[in-house]
């Protein structure tokens, strides 16, 4: 039986979430629900993206994600179907896909039309609309059932790391910052390393502190296991599970972070200088 | 096998969520378990009342739902199970269903009598009191086995709207405000429907801000969708996916919201005036 | 088919604990996963052995139980597997397991061998490690695959409580505040026992609030139902489910508890004078 993931921005007190859960066990009683979060920032598309991202690889192909961030009903948008590395993904065309899959084609694209465009009474896209999708492919039902194959979702991009000629400078930017403060980059090991070649040394500077290694781990700057504590605190740069350059204190936490200690936020600019 | 479902005030932290959990698998391995929420403000009924009454309708019938609000054990106080259309629920007898209810004749009360009244020594009432009847129940055990029908369980009332006839005023309160701020209040659409046809107009007026219209949905203040970003922040006023009035800040969030926009809190007035 | 439970520092808005539930399922789709919490603060090994420790017991015999709290990878530490009371324990060998259990020898030790030690790649433990321990283990797979007995584990200690002889004084401390901002201390039902028997009164002085009755649960301080609301506010202290000393406000709530109201943070002491 698929699993059908479930993420939003409705946050864990409000009636929302359960009122889904339930309507999937009435549509397939046999349907494995997992939360994903639903903690996602009111309508924030780059952060449901990088999480999304970083979730769905890990779950069975043929899973089944539901995401109901910025999906009010419009009968001027569309909600689409995107099946994608072998996953199916439920969401309104607000773009996040082309976010989530910025490197990657989808297999194929459907507007979604139960419940659709030319029935405006929709009150709750997430019931009226998300749940009846899921539960059909879940029960084994194919997507050319509940909607029409399109071509294109709409697009939109985050921004993208840039190499400065002269200055020498490579410069990305926060992405994202998670639960311990660890400020995530836009900077691919990827990018890193076909820049680096061409260059004897690099160093980042963050707030003055600057940081000549990126390390492959958090653990990697202690050389000396029997001294951990010493560590406690100390900045580092590494490439994350996801191979992006990640802003770090060692053992920080949400309140004493590298987003708290470098007054760092989304957004904000982090700069790798080469030489 | 029916679902059952947990609501209360316990937080996400504590061991005691997971406690329930794990004494309803030991009682029935089969038992499905959803989450409604558990993060209910710490004794708060008129929330919780809210809640599962807008989420348990997503459920199928012969689900059990525990609720573990105000839920101490005291010999003084009954713990009560309460079949009302076609689900049951499990909780102290503190008036939470009449709140949840308030609309509907319950089908069956029963005092739960096992652990009960006359065992002075029950620490948790969640576990020793409401897992085992819900184990009970979602093993097809009778209702009859583990409590005794009673007549009433213990009445209570949330402030309901009235309308002065003198100042032509329909006045109401917000009684929940949702993870996007958005301000829900105690006036429905069957009362405001049957008070408006006796007057040409109406307009809203919440601190000196006029709405003059109730809209069907959240996207209905959007005439042009190519104009979308236009709306964001505007308030308007809808009735809600429960047939609600709900004051609203279009793509509004919990620090961005109605409430903060118009210093609303749960009990404020709020005047529909008619002319 | 076994439980398999879910405690760490992650949050709940990351994709770690979406991650290590898909992977799971992967490894074996029939598992059972339910949440402990993800909302430990960031490395606190005394909130995890507490809440845990409460937890686990309501769950079946051979559940396995993954703790992922200060859980990073590094060459010169272990991860272990443990068993004890009936149940399976994979974490880092960091000295939960001994907070955990500090009054019960485990059954068995086991270094976990795969992925481990020798391979200094291993970039997030959850998933490279505990999640296959916890798949082998919930498909019946024997604990000598996965790794080797070893004798011990690193042994960490918490605060004991004392008894001071000349002043006839009990000293404890706050080891826990719950959602409602009870405050429980290191005292042990037991313990208190042991001592009172050689003395006639006992007092408990909490920032000038003397109290001089330990209750068998909260509402033990309402001696008059139908005069409940007189109560609310009311400081007491009671042995706990846990038969822990808590200091406790009824009807207290995590904005104002007896954490709150008495300024009491963990580790702060508390005194019982006897006399």
């Amino acid at each position: 039986m698929p699993i059908i993931t479930l993420t939003s921005d409705y946050g864990t007190v409000d009636h929302r979430v359960a009122a889904i859960k339930g309507n999937i066990i009435q549509l397939n009683p046999d349907a494995r629900i997992i939360d994903i979060t639903h903690e996602i920032g009111a309508y924030n598309l780059l952060q449901t993206a990088y999480i999304v991202r970083n979730a769905y690889v890990n779950f069975p192909k043929e899973s089944i994600h539901i995401i109901s961030v910025d999906s009010f009903f419009h009968k001027d948008r569309k909600n689409i179907l995107v099946k994608a590395d072998g996953h199916y993904f439920i969401s309104a065309d607000n773009g996040l896909l082309s976010l989530i899959f910025y490197d990657l084609k989808p297999e194929a694209i459907y507007e979604i039309t139960i419940n659709n465009r030319f029935d405006d009474d929709v009150k709750f896209a997430s019931i009226d609309i998300y749940t009846p999708v899921a539960a059909h492919l879940s029960n084994g039902g194919l997507p050319e059932l509940i909607g029409r194959k399109i071509k294109n979702y709409k697009e939109i991009t985050f921004p993208k790391p840039y190499f400065n000629e002269a200055e020498k400078i490579l410069i990305g930017e926060v992405m994202y910052i998670d639960n311990f403060g660890n400020c995530v980059t836009n900077i691919s090991r990827n990018l890193f390393e076909k820049t680096v070649v061409n260059f004897e040394n690099y160093e980042i500077n963050i707030r003055n502190i600057l940081l000549k290694n990126i390390h492959r781990k958090y653990t990697d700057i202690v050389t000396d296991w029997e001294k951990e504590t010493e560590y406690h605190g100390k900045a580092s740069a590494i490439f994350n599970e996801q191979d992006l350059l990640e802003i770090s204190i060692y053992k920080g936490t949400n309140k004493n972070g590298a987003n708290t200690l470098f007054g760092l936020k989304v957004g904000d600019k982090i700069y790798v200088q080469f030489e």
